[in-house]
């Protein structure tokens, strides 16, 4: 399933599809629970607070849905003309990245592949919509796009174990880790933290939307592209991490606690390159969608 | 003024120091709202609620404590017997760190003076309480207490100049940034982020409470030390900061949106080294405070 955050004159509200049209789920749930619970949802939730409050469950999106077709609700929940779509995570808490995930880009970075994963982390407040121009400073030398498989924690996760790392994703979204390249070379051969050329404002286009895991085999086998201005610059396949899903989940909650809402990307392939002012970026993966920012200076 | 975050039985409070003693902020101000503004807070505000809806006010907070006092109040908004202190902000969306901000502290890590503020990101989920423990895993070498000077940000701040930087402060506290040095060390050394090491659970004690700007005189010249079992390891003061606090915000303002509750933590100087399981570890700051965890083994 896609679940979605829209944003319209009457205010957010989330999305979800059904059978290929989205429907506002805001209010189909709150019908819902209001006639089947006798109890009413706080209003507006955003996704961030179904996933904080243990609402983000497949089984009561289908029984939402079950419910809008037996009674025929489509008309009601229907959504409105003007719509905005929003990032699936406005402001995430982490967002956890990971560098070196793939040999090929590792190989065309000059770099050595690494023992265990390498994470970083990168702003929340870098988090951007679809469609939201990434908007990249002047002067400060080239900046590249890199699109990449995101996770969404869907529960607390505390020294998990691989075998059970599948169970705390909540689903699957695309993030563009926008990189201030020029920058980041100096900081990394200073041996400085990656941080600060990763969380630039913009720098984190999120989106389209959550595809849920029941959508999406194990383990998982997608193929990925980037391209800039309708020119293919990134392609490779999910299959290609060198840290899998699992891998790096076991690896990340060892000593670091994901908290539901949490986001971690799990790196980029090959062929990273340079945005400027102008260009169009989509990011493309395979059953889940694309995610398409213009680029204008800052 | 002090203000600070408590749990007792009844659940989470504000404590406010009116004149030498702590007071239950959280119903005293809504004892003043309810009968001054005929309006009522939401119930139980945290001081990241009050930081995000503009209500971390100084004005407000002396026009409390001046009704309390007034109408002799006291009695009705003591702190009940039983409390915990909890840290100031429980769960920061960002903790922006600095490294090699104390010459002392670059040189004895054998470094080379940076040309601009050194920054890298501690994950919201490692903040600890006040005497809660530090807990260090076995088998990865050394750990080290680091304590800093941590800001706490008033309002959104974005591309700020040097001579504002000081109005986007709500107030000052304690942070202790622990790190797995030997780790950290290694991952340096193969260029990797700073983060992994900087961001284990209960790796960010911080408080014990915020010190409100109009507390301390500008610009910050405040005494600063770590004691590990009561003897002496870190001590400085904050006037030997490489990057002084309105660079620092300068700096990183000018990529990326500082927000309210949003925590710098100024960085450490000389004099950092190793806890062990045990060990009590005690950060100091003129005019602020003392954080004081224990340390044991995760």
């Amino acid at each position: 399933m896609k679940i979605a955050q829209y944003e319209s004159e009457r205010g957010y509200f989330i999305g979800l599809d059904l059978d290929g049209s989205w429907i506002n789920y805001s209010k189909a749930s709150a019908a819902y629970y209001a006639l089947t619970h006798d109890v009413s949802l706080l209003p507006r939730p955003t996704i961030e607070t179904l996933l904080e409050r243990g609402q983000f469950d497949v089984r009561e999106f289908r029984a939402v849905g079950a419910f809008v077709k037996k009674h025929r609700l489509q008309p009601l929940v229907a959504m409105p003309r003007e719509v905005l779509l929003r990032a699936p995570l406005v402001r995430p808490r982490k967002i956890i990245a990971l560098g070196l995930n793939y040999a090929l880009h590792v190989k065309e970075g000059s770099l050595t592949r690494p023992k265990e994963p390498v994470i970083f982390m990168k702003a929340g407040s870098s988090v951007i919509d679809p469609e939201e121009p990434i908007r990249i400073p002047r002067g400060l030398g080239r900046m590249d796009h890199e699109v990449e498989l995101a996770l969404v924690i869907g529960k607390q996760a505390k020294a998990v174990k691989r075998r059970d790392a599948y169970s705390y994703i909540a689903g699957y979204t695309i993030c563009n880790d926008v990189t201030a390249r020029a920058l980041q070379t100096q900081d990394i051969n200073n041996r400085y933290p990656w941080f600060r050329t990763k969380s630039f404002d913009t720098f984190t286009p999120l989106g389209p939307w959550i595809v849920t895991t029941d959508a999406i085999r194990q383990p998982v086998r997608l193929d990925i592209e980037c391209r800039v201005n309708g020119r293919l610059r990134q392609h490779s396949n999910t299959r290609h991490l060198l840290f899998d899903i699992p891998t790096i989940i076991e690896f990340v909650s060892k000593h670091i606690t994901l908290e539901p809402g949490d986001v971690i990307s799990t790196g980029t392939p090959e062929g990273i390159g340079r945005i400027e002012n102008g260009d169009t970026v989509v990011c493309r993966i395979q059953h889940i969608g694309e995610l398409r920012n213009p680029v204008k200076y800052a």
